[in-house]
């Protein structure tokens, strides 16, 4: 059986955290929108999916089973490809940890987009600007230092130790993407997390996630996305 | 074994989508921060949980077990007290829905804090008053008319048909709190929700829930929570 992902054809996006997940478990998958008509067989599963329709993208087709929501469907590809822990308690624990990463990520594209996502950038320039000011000053600190501590403590080489899980693989994203989005901003912080960027170095070297990242399976930056670089945001 | 659920003591919040399940459940439980010394014991949880620290409350202590972000300790709840399906595909997609009603529940809190949850409500009205007006225009009736939609297609009494699941308790806190913040605005919008509308009236009746309701364990609405009723928000 070969996994249907369902996305976005331009973006990473929330989609992205799904194919490092997929990538790292060398699974069969197609990243149906970005294939001929894909993106219209997409908007057809959305809206004809009878009785359990996804609300947005990212979906995964697993047989039948249609999964929707990044990070259900980590919990379940996490179990399928060891990338959980098996007891209840560490499923549990690396399924909040991705749910909290989840509120990250909302609050980054907030940064850009504080009146809503109905609106363009254009038409929230100033908002997003006082936005972003308190984002860097409160939340990064706070979000990142969550993170850096649970992984200093780990006394391992991963978030839960020497397994590596789906939310370490997340955190990669979480780093790779604040270095896009706010290269200034994220250089004078980054001395404060060298645990986090000790984790990004060793995801990045992993061969199913080097090979990936080098591919054009790999979508780049840009300003669609959630992490989006504006220099009029980056401090 | 009594649960302890943390949370904020003076606040409905995150925290009450795990009440009402609780409730409904019949299930023994401490509200711990709202006892005697309950908040610095919540603060001494989070600081001190060697290891698994949850990032926020509400978290759960289910015997040794920790667990935190409102979606995942229903997912918890949800399969030890029968409020969720048993099949896998079932539990997932239960899962999906709560995870969708956690991305409406930001958005709703965003309306009075589009800057961030940083500052004050009175630092940045005219913000809100902009993201409120997109909410109303193009996210409720998203987010309601897909999970009208959904009931509506269920063609039983409950969201996944003719058994309750915590899916159901989250919707009837989401009717009743958009009444409660938008009283004018949501008036207008009920017409459009009637399956939604039949829900909320059938979760309030449920022996269990009514108890609770009409109980001192049920906060009121105030404007410290999500929910907040402020006039000039409300069209």
């Amino acid at each position: 059986m070969k996994y249907e992902l369902y996305y976005w054809p331009e973006i990473q996006g929330r989609g992205e955290y799904v194919r490092l997940a997929l990538e790292e478990a060398g699974a069969a998958y197609v990243d149906v929108a970005r294939g001929p008509r894909g993106t219209s067989a997409m908007m057809k599963m959305m809206d004809g999916h009878k009785g359990t329709p996804p609300f947005a993208p990212p979906f995964l087709k697993a047989g039948k089973l249609v999964i929707g929501q990044t990070a259900n469907i980590l919990l379940f590809l996490g179990a399928r490809h060891a990338l959980a822990p098996k007891t209840e308690g560490g499923r549990l624990w690396v399924h909040q940890l991705q749910l909290t990463i989840t509120d990250l990520v909302v609050e980054i594209h907030d940064t850009h987009h504080p009146l809503g996502p109905s609106l363009y950038y254009e038409d929230q320039k100033p908002p997003a600007k006082k936005r972003t000011a308190d984002f860097w000053s409160e939340r990064v600190p706070k979000y990142l230092g969550y993170f850096e501590q649970i992984l200093a403590d780990s006394g391992g080489t991963y978030v839960t130790g020497r397994r590596l899980t789906y939310v370490d693989l997340s955190l990669f994203q979480i780093v790779d993407g604040l270095r896009y989005a706010f290269p200034k901003r994220m250089k004078a912080f980054e001395t404060d997390i060298p645990s986090l960027v000790g984790l990004h170095e060793r995801i990045a070297a992993r061969p199913n996630i080097k090979a990936y990242l080098a591919s054009e399976r790999r979508i780049p930056f840009n300003e669609q996305g959630i992490f989006r670089r504006y220099r009029e945001l980056d401090g």
